[in-house]
């Protein structure tokens, strides 16, 4: 077992360096990455679908999809209006630094501000590959229940911001917002969530508001002005 | 890379051989074992709630849960009247036969005819870890969305049963029956479903009449009688 142990390590060291080097090729061509985390059918590929809609016209937006088999997510971001790539991981449950750089060659990189880096569906191990995107967003859904926090603490800790979607369902599904916010607080202090709705549109413009906001904050630091 | 998949290779054929034990111990101890796999928050634990609500007067029930933390679902399984042993897999995304042998030296198993183990919430990694129960059950959920046989086919493919929870929800998401159906039945022709609501309980009888009666032909293949 010890053994064991010790290849895995030397796995994530790799992850590491290679996150890093990934970050640094984003820094330089002035892209904004985020890290789409989510159980599946969170609607991660639907909020992705919204944002493209509602922020082309005001940046540009790069899509990379895991997945463990099939397009349908790249494809549904294409039809939406991003340049969009497929990550297959052919069974592996969550993207790491290789496949994302890998990835990262399949895109004119200086010609994007925004990447989305949509991770494979998986509450558990995209936490432990770190990509060198810029932010870890999760995303949790009303039906999923209310106990989520307690049972995954590892993502809900890990996290810069939580989105909520599906409130369009909480008349209809047990689901205590209280309990759940309770169980992020312990984990996250202090942590930014988003309820919405990608169905209804209820709450997605506090969302959009918060990735432009960022967007604008990240360039400014990342490019200081040459009065400095 | 090799060296990795090596490793990878010796830990799944350790597996198969625990798994293979196990096996052996339900079948001395007359007990059948499923495995409850699906998505964090399709519902394994309520289904499992109401089969120990309506089956316990007919066969005796222990439930081992599984969880990369809490003890959140043995609790449920418990209160609802149980035999329950949680597993804390600390941060392993799945159970495997090690863990399945640790918990069944919990139970006295003699005294036991039918085990649930509930695995950890994921659609990826569990398939690859028999345990060593007789059946594969896959709990969806209809508001996971209607594009899931196609992204887990592994998932799919390698289950005997596929209950279809939250039906109840079907007016209220955007879930094409057809759809999900013929992606189920490319990879993994003619397997049994069971559309059901673990909230209003329509399709839950004819779910217990099946494992009353999966219980039965596995008692009598198993205990061949003395008269053969």
């Amino acid at each position: 077992m010890a053994k064991r142990i010790q290849v895995v390590e030397k796995i994530l060291s790799a992850n590491d360096r290679l996150a890093k080097e990934n970050q640094q090729r984003l820094d330089k061509a002035g892209v904004f990455g985020l890290n789409f985390m989510a159980s599946p059918g969170a609607g991660k590929t639907s909020l992705i679908e919204h944002m493209i809609q509602r922020l082309s016209d005001q940046m540009e937006l790069a899509v990379i999809d895991g997945d463990v088999a099939t397009s349908i997510d790249a494809d549904r971001a294409a039809a939406a209006g991003a340049t969009a790539v497929q990550i297959n991981t052919g069974g592996e449950c969550h993207l790491d630094a290789v496949m994302l750089h890998g990835a990262l060659d399949e895109l004119d990189l200086e010609s994007f501000d925004l990447l989305i880096v949509e991770n494979v569906g998986n509450l558990i191990c995209p936490m432990s590959f770190q990509l060198g995107t810029h932010r870890n967003i999760l995303i949790a859904s009303v039906p999923e229940g209310d106990d989520k926090p307690y049972k995954y603490p590892g993502m809900y800790r890990g996290v810069d911001a939580l989105v909520i979607n599906k409130i369009d369902l909480l008349p209809y599904v047990p689901f205590d917002m209280g309990y759940f916010r309770k169980g992020v607080e312990i984990l996250n202090p202090g942590l930014i969530t988003f309820p919405l709705s990608c169905r209804t549109g209820e709450g997605l413009e506090e969302w959009m508001n918060w990735i432009k906001d960022a967007l604008r904050e990240h360039s400014r630091t990342k490019e200081p002005s040459t009065e400095e």
